[in-house]
């Protein structure tokens, strides 16, 4: 198992299909939004300047939108993974 | 739904017309002042160094007036959104 | 009504006149300087680190000089404002 | 009146003679280095991370010693006018 | 011994294989990713704004992530190891 | 007098001899080390976050030494005297 | 005596042989890694937010491994140390 440190959040990213139902190849400029993806680990928060720790906002299993280009990409157990900050993270999807 | 995180806001654009009733294209230099927005979906604040969670000034079903060219396109469910910090927002129309 | 955010302040600018009485144009030097305006609106305050909200030194009224080029210009029911922030004011004429 | 925002101060250049007793001119080198000015109004203070406003250490009157180009030129009421942070100025002259 | 300093982490790099079991050379894009290694020594931590020191969340022997081109290389007692700081850590194994 | 403001500290500069003993001139790189000075006069200390003023390390009449070209000249009643930041100020010589 | 000011901590270097026993010129990738010094003189610490003074972590007589080009050089009562600030310390050799 991968524990993120800090802030970080552990994602499996979920790829935009790239053509329509109908075959059609999507324009690059559809490509250029951000990205959605699927948290598998957080980390245990982060430490304000009081000294107590903050948790993070989202959990595993939450369904997420990020800014695309975040993050570092990692290969765990066969997986493709990205670790990312929790600040890279836009919104939840619920 | 689509939940933003922190001191994030999302926001429908409100388009301004590009055309005057009488059918004149307005100049470039009219469309570089910033835009107006409805404000869909709003976080649940920003975190203050004391640990306290702030939040935010702008509700749901604000009007605002937002810095152009700020903010991460989002498509969802159909509409075109847009996530922009609490900071961009210059005003709210009241 | 325009209600600005945070420390942002709302003001129509004084508009410096261009020609002397005589119909003199001043030299560009001359109008390098900063520039006068009216606050029409002021924000709610900036918070403070330790989440105090602090309220803006200059009110609704006020004659004031702030910073040249500094702003954003926004026109609302037909006038043309500027929102500013209030660390663009340099001083309040009394 | 003029009464400057936060930590500002208000200063009226004493301009150094730039031709001695003699008539001669001094090299350039010697006019490179800080003004002299005279307090003409303070700012009410500097507000701390803690929500105090700490008073300016210059009172009016003050003659000072103050970083050249620094600060924003303004004429108000035909005297020429300096505006300047108090981190700005260097010394005061006892 | 080495004690780093403050929140600082030694480690000993864990060298990806190069070569697959069939002897194929891995592309170059596949070494871009983060670097595997083992921790064997942590600083006394991080000292808050408020003075309280804030221990590291790695401890001596954790296997990590950490971020490629990140710390110092230095050679002690014969061993290659890396300095580096704790946020360059990605991840913990376990 | 002059009196520096917060935490600034007015030196005169001890110049070191550009030639030694027998009329050799020093190479380039040997001028190039921190200056030594003697401090003339202290500011009354530099505000913290929470409000106090902490006095500065050094007192009038430490011999010091200083980073060269930090600081701005100022002459006064004929004396060439720098003034610098205590942060400039590397070692008391005692 | 040179007494260091705040965080920072003076050093003798201990210069790295450039040649092996057999004579050999070590190559030039070598002598990028960090340097060795020993601590003689530690200053009084670093003031905190709170006003607190944190002391320094290194004791005089300490065998450190600090980064490379750091620091400024002095000369000093015939010996070549190096005032550095205790940041640039990576680990003390134990």
């Amino acid at each position: 198992m991968l524990k993120p440190l800090g802030d970080r959040v552990i994602i499996e990213v979920v790829e935009a299909e790239e053509k329509t139902a109908s075959g059609i190849v999507l324009p690059d400029s559809a490509k250029e939004k951000p990205q959605e993806g699927k948290v598998v680990a957080v980390g245990s928060g982060r430490i304000l300047d009081n000294g107590a720790k903050e948790a993070l906002e989202v959990e595993t299993g939450d369904h997420i939108i990020f800014s695309k280009y975040s993050g570092t990409e990692v290969t765990f157990e066969g997986k493709d993974l990205l670790i990312i900050r929790e600040s890279d993270i836009l919104a939840v999807i619920k």
